[in-house]
């Protein structure tokens, strides 16, 4: 069975729409997704950016993520045809490793925890494919890198892309 | 730089020793550690299996291990040395995330957040030498594996073994 890597923030969970309901919860302005797109994490808000990094370090912030699309269908086909790991880089948010545990087994009852890993750096982890939003964790990657989708991303150019859940199926369920 | 891969449990922590001290607070009876030797991790208290398994549950278990004897002092020359990870397969145990990640900082401040894997099964890292106590764990390891010796696993003869951290420094630090 070839080993399949899966990112969380962002991949399996909506992490950007989390921080546009935060940022507009303590500022009173919705910033549109849509004007994030080709701008690095840090730079995707207008302003307070101290604040954004810090609602990574507030209770529930991962726990209330909302799931991505498609994502709970196309991964439960996805682990009765690969050897399935999800990898979080988890260790900076001392809150969110519980919280990343919880959100796993509520919305993604059908893995099981030793499927799970949560770690600072992803270089530590090896497989047949990786599927993550960050360019920094594929570049580390001995398999076949899949880039997914996300704002922040639209400007890297050097992996195979795929955008949003259906295609993911498509691509590793033929 | 070499990876080496260093296991919690019975390796960095005296989790053997935290056992023995719940089971005498519990069942008022205090196990010697040499009566468990060469006895499987199940196996290894006269009674009340149950009991101690869940011990792993409660509040503070893995907050609150010892440090085993030299591991600060030899870790600390290692991580100059090698591109050192830690690996623990803590995800069975939702309270020991934070508990582990707090153990670590506490008492090995020179090692990062970006080190520290916490996972289910440990066939996901890779690297060049990994020191556990399960033999389980080394099994699938790609490099040079060390058994770091404990009670539970002296019956096992398959694997290059390390009687403590005085041991592995005179190895991995020649």
């Amino acid at each position: 069975m070839e080993r399949l890597i899966v990112d969380m923030d962002d991949v399996l969970a909506d992490a950007t729409g989390q921080f546009i309901n935060y940022y507009e919860r303590e500022f009173g302005i919705r910033v549109p997704r849509e004007s994030m797109n080709h701008k690095d994490e840090m730079e995707r808000f207008p302003d307070n950016h101290d604040a954004v990094y810090n609602f990574t370090f507030r209770k529930d912030f991962f726990r209330t993520m909302d799931v991505n699309p498609y994502s709970q269908e196309v991964m439960k086909e996805l682990n009765a045809h690969y050897e399935v790991f999800i990898v979080s880089s988890a260790m900076e948010f001392p809150n969110s490793l519980p919280e990343k545990l919880e959100w796993l087994n509520e919305h993604f009852p059908f893995l099981h925890w030793k499927q799970f890993v949560f770690c600072g750096r992803k270089n530590i982890v090896h497989g047949d494919y990786m599927i993550d939003d960050l360019p920094h964790n594929l570049e580390t990657f001995n398999g076949e890198k899949l880039l997914f989708s996300a704002p922040h991303n639209l400007q890297f150019n050097q992996f195979k892309r795929v955008s949003g859940w259906r295609e993911v199926g498509e691509l590793l369920l033929k």
